[in-house]
Formats: C-alpha cells, sequence, structure tokens
C-alpha cells in the first residue's frame, strides 16, 4: 500500500503496527525511530522493522506515511522536529486517544502539501513497550479519523483503506466529539479504575494481603485498567481536561445519588439501576466487541502453593 | 463426607455446589430446594440432585449439611422455615455476601444443637441461575468462615474440609471484620461498576451507540460487575449499609482529589497514583488469584458483519 511506512514510536501500538505491517506486506520499507536508545534496540531485536532512527528526522524523509504513536503530550514536541522532514504528498496521522489537544500542538507544525489526517484506533491492553504488541490487535476494533475541514479526500480514503488492511471498521467524527465520547467509554473508566486501587491501596482497616486474596470477588476486574501506562494517563488526563471534568462531575453526582438510596434503604431504586445496567453489556457482546463467556473467558489459575 | 446434603436456593452459588458435590461424591444424596417452581423444574432438567423439594423444610429433614444459598435479605425468612426441621448435630451454613447481618436474622431461628457456622466462598461470575453453575468454580479461590464464639470446633474443621475437597482455601475471621473487608474488595466495586454504566446511560451527549462500538478502550471491564443479580446486589446494599458507606465516602474523597489534580493540571500527582497501582496487579497474578495475560486473556471475537 505505501512504499515507506514512518512509526514514531514503537510501544504498544506502535509495534502492533509494526507487526501487522510486516505480516501483511502493507509497505516497502518500515523505518521506526523513538528518542529512548534502549527502546530502539529491543524494536530492532525483535526485528519489528527495516531501518532504526534516533532522530525521528530520518525515520520520516521520504515516507509517504508517517505514524506518530507517543504520548498525547508528546505530539508537539514530535511534529516540530518531523515537520521540515516530511515529503510533499505524504500522510501524517497519530493514534492519540485525544483529538483535540493533539490537533491543536500538531497542526501549526506540519508543512503545506503533507495531509495531516489525525486518527485514534479504539484498540489496546494494560501491556506498554515494543513486546506488547500483536499484530491481531486492531481486529475487529472501531478507528476513528478526525480529519480537518477541507482535508483531502483521497488521503483519508487511503488513510482509511490501511486502518481496514490491519482489521479494523472506519468512523469519522469531530475532533471534540471524539474527545467526549472517550471521556466517559475510555478516560472516565481509567481515571475510576486507577482511583478505587488507590483507595483500596490506603486502608488501614484491611490489609494488603487481604485485598490481594479476596480481589476474585470484583475488585481485580479494575486492576487491569489501574495497569495501564502511567505516561499515557497522565497525558490524557491533562490533554482533555474539560471533557473528563465533565464526565467526573456527572459520574459523582450519580454516585451521590446512589449512596443515598444505600443509607437510606431505597431497595427499589438500587433494583433498579441493577437491572437496566444489564442489558448494557448484552449490547456490547452482540456488537462483538466483548466475549460471550462468564468472567470474560478467563482460565482458572493453578494456585501458586499447589502448583 | 456426608450422608445427605441439603441446597437451599439452587443458583449460580447452589448450583456449583451440586455439581462439585456429585462430581466428587462428597454426599450420599443431594436434596434441593428453591421457593421457584420453575427454578426447581430447570434443576430437576438438569438433574443438579436426587431429591427437589418446594418446602425447604422437606429438604433440610434427616440432612447432616444444610447449605443456605439465597440472596442475604432472605436469610431470615429461610431460617424461620427451615429451623424447626433441622437435625440435631446439622452443620447449618451459608454463602451470603455479608455476615454480620445473616448471622442476626438467622441465628435467633437455630435450635440448639445445630451447629450454625456462617461462610462465604470468595467465588461467583456475573451469571445467575442453575445453569451458571460449573463444578470448578471454588478452585484456587478462599472461602471465609466466620464461626460465632463457642462454635463446635470439630464441626468447624469438618465444614473447613468440606470446602477444601470443593478445591478452596480456608480463612476463619470475624464477621464484621468480613464486612470491611468484603466492603472494598468486592461491594464498592460492584456499586462503582453499575453507577459508571449507568452514568454512560444517561448522556446525551453521546449515544448509546457511540459507548457501545467504543467500549473496548476501558468502558466493557465495568459492564461485567454491572451484569450480576440485581437481587443479590441490591440485598447486600441493604445489609451491609455501614461498611458500604465508609468504603464510598473514602473513594468519593480520592476520587475529589484526583478530579482536582485534573482540574489543576497536577501532573506529577497523577503519574506517582497510576504508578503505584500497577504494582497491586502484579500482586494478585503472583497470588494466582488473576490470569497473567493481557485483556483477561479475552479472545478477539468476530466481527457480526464479517462472520
Amino acid at each position: 500500500m505505501f512504499e515507506r511506512i514512518a512509526l514514531v514510536g514503537i510501544g504498544l501500538i506502535g509495534s502492533s503496527l509494526a507487526r501487522v505491517i510486516r505480516r501483511d506486506g502493507l509497505a516497502g520499507t518500515i523505518a521506526i525511530s523513538t528518542r529512548s536508545s534502549s527502546t530502539l534496540d529491543q524494536a530492532r531485536e525483535l526485528d519489528l522493522g527495516d531501518t532504526y532512527h534516533l532522530d525521528p528526522k530520518d525515520a520520516v524523509a521520504n515516507a509517504d506515511l508517517v505514524i506518530v504513536s507517543v504520548p498525547v503530550g508528546s505530539s508537539g514536541e514530535v511534529a516540530k522536529a518531523i515537520g521540515p522532514a516530511l515529503k510533499p504528498g505524504a500522510i501524517l496521522t497519530d493514534v492519540g486517544s485525544t483529538k483535540a489537544s493533539v490537533i491543536a500542538q500538531m497542526a501549526p507544525e506540519i508543512p503545506d502539501g503533507v495531509h495531516f489526517i489525525p486518527g485514534h484506533p479504539i484498540a489496546g491492553t494494560e501491556r506498554s513497550g515494543p513486546d506488547a504488541g500483536f499484530a491481531s490487535l486492531f481486529e475487529n476494533r472501531w478507528c476513528i479519523l478526525t480529519p480537518q475541514a477541507g482535508a483531502d479526500e483521497a488521503a483519508v480514503e487511503r488513510l482509511a483503506e490501511f486502518w481496514r488492511r490491519c482489521g479494523s471498521n472506519i468512523d469519522v467524527m469531530d475532533p471534540n466529539h471524539h474527545d467526549m465520547v472517550l471521556a466517559i467509554v475510555s478516560h472516565l473508566p481509567h481515571i475510576i479504575a486507577y482511583n478505587i486501587v488507590g483507595t483500596a491501596d490506603d486502608l488501614e482497616a484491611v490489609t494488603k494481603s487481604e485485598v490481594i486474596k479476596y480481589s476474585a470477588s470484583g475488585f481485580r476486574d479494575f486492576t487491569r485498567l489501574a495497569a495501564s501506562d502511567p505516561t499515557m494517563w497522565r497525558d490524557v488526563c491533562l490533554h482533555n481536561r474539560d471533557a473528563i471534568l465533565e464526565m467526573l462531575a456527572r459520574f459523582s453526582e450519580d454516585l451521590a445519588s446512589l449512596q443515598r438510596a444505600v443509607r437510606w434503604g431505597d431497595g427499589d431504586k438500587l433494583f433498579d439501576l441493577f437491572t437496566r445496567t444489564r442489558a448494557i453489556r448484552r449490547s456490547i457482546i452482540e456488537a462483538g466487541q466483548e466475549v460471550d463467556a462468564p468472567d470474560f473467558g478467563r482460565q482458572v489459575v493453578a494456585h501458586p502453593e499447589k502448583a
């Protein structure tokens, strides 16, 4: 599809892209760049690309597709570094979890004649780093593109086709709407998960050992999101502030109302909420975004003392 | 181990017990009772027991082990119904998620000479009903017993041995401490999950279809707990009120502090919290209470349009 694809940033997303591009022959050459020399060495040992560069300018030179996969707080710095080296007619995209902030940081650095089309694949795991990636990460997931007004339609379609070849379905959306949607489906869940794990970690009356031993009763479900990359999530919180604060306000308001129902023994109110939330999981399973097996299809793990 | 085990209530926990008792020959006879005749028919069709009873008195007569597996709000009613029929020397236990309230409801109804030993297996899935159970549910999980002062040690040990034969590890604990521990590891997570799914369901600016499509970015993890049995969880909220309110207060306090860090752009504070929560998941995996695979080891699901 492309002669040369440059991947700037080679963590979970970048390295998954490298693997699917290589597996399905989506590029003649894969050029990889990351600012940490040890991460670059790791990428080289994993044989993720064809050329390896500490300076992103060297990676993007002559590339016809450039994909920036870095924490959203570093987008502006990366754009500034690569801007002058981008080839006219190249497509530049990113995979950041916030879109308005990324556009504000990157757009001013992009020369005319380069097609800057921001994107966000709705896929990931709690792991990070070049060894965390896998080629099927984007299969049956959605990829949201947020092209700016006046974007070249052929370039948008070419990028959409690239993501389809990676296994994804495409949606096109306004950046601000993207940030509002992601605030509820992704950012708030991560913040809540981090928060509850922090609360449990701080208790005096319940030991850490008890929290760990009995975690199968619910708590462990939250620890997956709370094990996500701290740098990435710090940046998301700082760069989608307004939408996150709006969702946090609604969540807290609802929680206060639920707390009142617990305090005053309003069983009907509790029962009504607990009933209507069931339907949503069913819809997610029907939409192919979740497994239809109890406990996420988790396998029983051997007890270490018995193993 | 026992001549006759009576199971009062045959949902997820009761029917899992029936399956492991049958598979491993832990009883000569399994007597099953539930107050709904359609559920009793379902249990009979699944061949979960040897005798079936709408009146729990008939199930517990002559049983040497009686296990009550009903929503905690029904414990008192069940105890009142079966009390007069219990055999002297029999062991009576339950599996309820709250212990102080269950003891307060059941203890006054139990005749002298019957060993009442409350219990709580820390195991379950989001499914409910007789067809949701499976024999390995209790494997490598903890079962907490909360015997009262003066309980017969041989009876406690006999019940502990029964749970070990079901695959569980045993802890003995004060009922009030149990309720505090479970409030943080189980009750708060369920309430938070129900709440966030409710908040998402109520938005005007984000459609339900968007929440469902993009749920793989975090939200779907919460929907599992929020798909749990509404009656069971209404009763838990009503019967462990004080401990739950205490944990909700701590959670909300921490969330307000986190919200302030988001508002004022305190990246260091966010980074510190997001870093320390990672360690807890690692400990849970090391303790054998969670799978060591990204995404809970979920399998990729085929997209319905492509399948």
